[in-house]
């Protein structure tokens, strides 16, 4: 068994941002060698996630504009007994998800069409990272 | 290692269609001879999903009726203005998720009572696959 | 490769109740052997989840009350025809998600800081089970 390790760093410039990360996980896919297995991606950090959808600019702003509809940033969380203002990323990244695993096969992503994966940040300017752990043979 | 693959065809007839594909999850694990492993189910279409959940007929209504309600269709969504009508389809399918992972012992999926595992459409009448990727020993 | 499976048994006092089950995964990691591979930790029922966020009380309270306004209790149901009361949790387990995959790394969980795994009761007061299938080498 092949096991393969890689780590990807953000620091948005807004608080909630997308970026599309499918061009590193086929690299990390083509540099893991791994012809056969699974390949996982994972936001480190509770205020973000990892989804695939379409690349497509309107579905993006369709996405953020939905989410701020069911998970509304400015109330009066809780979570914001301990100071922090970011209640609602903890719960978008709920929906989004926060890990997808994508299949390799002949050594490479088993994507179907116009699958792409993203990073979704919820509560951003600040460092993050995503992981990529690679096992198969 | 050995590892398994296996594609699922699917057309449905309406827009939004659930199917019960336990059977065939069922089988590619037989199939695969893997006794210790993980069995991979996803959607390889971003307008569509795999969950695991009841095969009641009512809670089968109760989900499509309640995806509705937080992703209506009709709605003018911004992904519209390619031409596509499907915006609430690429919503509906983030709650439900596109893929799980079924644990694989003694050489069968090792499900809890009750789950049952759906291919979930939400932008039928169109030509859709289904990926199992199993890898184990 | 190896495989390492483990069994977690709940019954909680309260129909909702989230448990931290941080310490039994890492425990597992560590029973495993496994340097390098996939944890993955699974719901085996219908009405519960596992998820990973934050350790905070505040938050856990917003996460049920949360859920509770997009999947909410003492609706008439379709799946209550069936003389279940339950149809709420079956939805709000969908939106928390059922299951969650942890990389191992150098023979640990690579969590990110402030990841914590919670086992997500929403139909409690009944024996339930989660599991950890471990893989890699």
């Amino acid at each position: 068994m092949k096991s393969f390790t890689k780590y990807l760093l953000f620091k948005t410039k807004k608080r909630m941002e997308f970026i599309n990360i499918t061009e590193e996980v086929n690299q990390a896919i083509e540099d893991s060698k791994v012809k056969e297995g699974l390949c996982h991606v994972n936001a480190m950090h509770i205020t973000s996630g990892v989804y695939i959808n379409d690349a497509e600019n309107g579905l993006i702003e369709d996405i953020k504009e939905w989410l701020e509809t069911l998970a509304p940033s400015g109330k009066d969380y809780k979570h914001h007994l301990t100071g922090e203002d970011n209640g609602d990323a903890h719960l978008k990244r709920m929906i989004i998800g926060h890990e997808v695993t994508i299949p390799i096969t002949n050594g490479k992503a088993d994507f179907g069409p116009w699958e792409e994966v993203y990073y979704a940040e919820f509560d951003g300017k600040r460092d993050k990272r995503v992981i990529i752990k690679i096992i198969g043979e």
